[in-house]
């Protein structure tokens, strides 16, 4: 998508084809800066501070940096230790693992000569097979969106929880890639933006994304979605999923489960926007099945950000001496899930309609 | 209630009389400070500074305030111009003007040489019927999470979103009040505490006030509610109500509405804490009759808080560029509320249930 007019994906290529270049996103939303990566450490770095995150976003950045680790030892052995220091990076991020196994599995198998540009090829064909699919969520949603700025007749209003936009993917992202095909489009789209407490990932990439491309949107306190919903001022909310059962619960980040309410309570239709990755097939009932990652307190405690002398600065918010929990995802039952969006197409949150879009599950089941 | 173990109220008298106490809430949860209010511009100077805040607790202030007037200037000038003075410094809270009200009433009938002692009788008697009526609040709240604790057998968890506690009135609170009955004769509660986006009043006074009181607490996002309910790890919610519709619908906090949801979706009971006087007996609509607060922008995009110095510092949390909509209530449908709790009782969230509590409105209806 566009920072200022011009057109970036969150990791390419250098022109001359020396070095990985991603967009830091430790430094956003306050500033836009590249970091290089021309080794496979810095790759390794990149995604071990967060540098690059997003699991679709995460597995790019290992397969680049497996090419580069090529360029250093193509031997067999320098396969396999470079896909041990990748992995060790985020060990559960599973997207990381399929990625590397993937490019690996074609070093593997091919002459130690030929291996940086397999290596580099592997990896470029598994971003542009992510840019496809997410092109494909979002033109699936975007007629969702266009649809109801249609009978509507008028300037629509979407509601997102998180980030699961192109800064967490390669290009397009998921429950933002509607949004951005709609507007592309010409569809009058506005997004309200829930920050997304406690990490604020709505506040900082969420709106740094869609003011960069140029899409207008509000920032909002979590707390305020219900209130927008009740009051007509909602069309639809569209989020991600970090895991998704096959019977259509979806396990996003934590909070989603409310807006979910709010939706239904108010006849507003809630979709979430997903890569048929993030399905698993294998579990029918999210609420009881999903482990629930418990993350530090820090993240409630603590905030950082930008002080007025421009410098960065973290501050305690909560009470010195109270406890905190901090669940980082929850599990939104398919009953309040109008319609999932992949890149095959719309089906109902159920097994019927998961089954229909990949109907080679039917004979797995 | 209690800090380090000694009881305080958020208003009280020096020893000697001379002056006004108040506790600091400018300083809370980082410093605990008191602040003697000497004069009326004292005490005008802490409403409008928001040492003292809550509406209960500003009017007891400028009752006092006006006491600490009549020590000045005792002419019936000298009641006019400080109810004016006071009454501009925070010009839609209602409860100060009640409170000045009610205290330049009894002044207004009485010779000048009297009206010092009268002045600070009258403020007594408003604090001493705030306490009253707030543990009123926490006897009958009291007994429902007691029935729950003998019902269960063991530890209950009541989550609540906001300050409705005692810092926001003179003691007890209303919402906080239930939960103090009900630890203070050996109940074993634990509070789930909303942060309460974006203000923080949970995550700040909230948690400070458990804290010192000995309340088991822990502080949560405040999207963490709903997944906490879909766990049973909620047994009861009880919120405060800024305004309360005579149909029981309930205006709270920002995300009071999110909660009540998550609770009717969990069968977990929903309880709203009140005194009379937040009732509204000439709304019926909440949704569509109550006026919806938006606040400044600055309160969504910036934090303030304890450095790791020690110092204070403001730091910027949102992508810069990105608008802002900073509604500050919402309003919860009757249907969604379990029960109204008030100083008389505990009534269903309906015309009758509010009426059966106070017959006396049935004729004016």
């Amino acid at each position: 998508m566009k920072i200022d007019g011009r057109h970036y994906r969150t990791i390419f290529l250098d022109a001359d084809g020396s070095a990985v270049q991603v967009i830091d996103q430790t430094r956003l939303p306050f500033a836009f800066e590249l970091q290089h990566l021309a080794t496979m450490e810095d790759a390794a770095r990149a995604i071990r501070t967060m540098v690059v995150r997003g699991a679709p976003l995460i597995g790019v950045t290992a397969a680049y940096g497996l090419a580069l680790a090529m360029r250093e030892d193509a031997s067999s052995e320098g396969i396999e230790r470079a896909v041990a220091t990748l992995a060790a990076t985020r060990p559960t991020a599973i997207n990381l693992r399929w990625a590397l196994d993937r490019a690996a599995s074609v070093l593997r198998g091919a002459q130690a000569r030929e291996r940086v540009a397999l290596a580099f090829a592997e990896a470029g064909r598994i971003a542009d097979e992510d840019v496809a699919s997410c092109r494909s969520i979002g033109e699936h949603g975007g007629r969702i969106l266009s649809d109801i700025a249609a009978a509507k007749g008028g300037r629509i209003d979407v509601l997102t929880h998180c980030n699961a936009g192109w800064l967490a993917t390669v290009d397009w992202g998921t429950a933002l890639a509607p949004i951005y095909a709609a507007h592309d489009a010409g569809v009058p789209v506005h997004v309200w933006v829930d920050e997304t407490r406690p990490r604020n990932q709505g506040a900082a990439l969420t709106a740094f994304e869609l003011h960069a491309h140029g899409v207008p949107h509000t920032v909002i306190a979590d707390n305020a979605g219900g209130h927008l919903m009740q009051h007509g001022q909602v069309d639809v909310c569209i989020v991600g999923s970090d895991r998704t059962t096959a019977s259509g619960d979806v396990c996003n980040k934590i909070g989603t489960y409310l807006k979910a309410l709010a939706a239904h309570d108010n006849s507003v239709p809630f979709y979430a926007a997903l890569p048929f990755s993030t399905i698993d097939w294998t579990l029918n009932d999210g609420v009881a099945e999903i482990p629930i990652e418990d993350r530090d307190a820090r993240e409630v405690t603590h905030l950082t950000g930008r002080t007025a002398e421009g410098g960065f600065e973290t501050i305690q918010v909560v009470s010195p001496g109270s406890p905190v929990a901090n669940p980082a995802f929850d599990v939104t039952p398919a009953r309040l899930v109008t319609g999932i969006i992949t890149e095959r197409g719309i089906a109902s949150a159920s097994p019927e309609g998961l089954l229909g879009l990949y109907p080679e599950r039917r004979k797995a089941a």
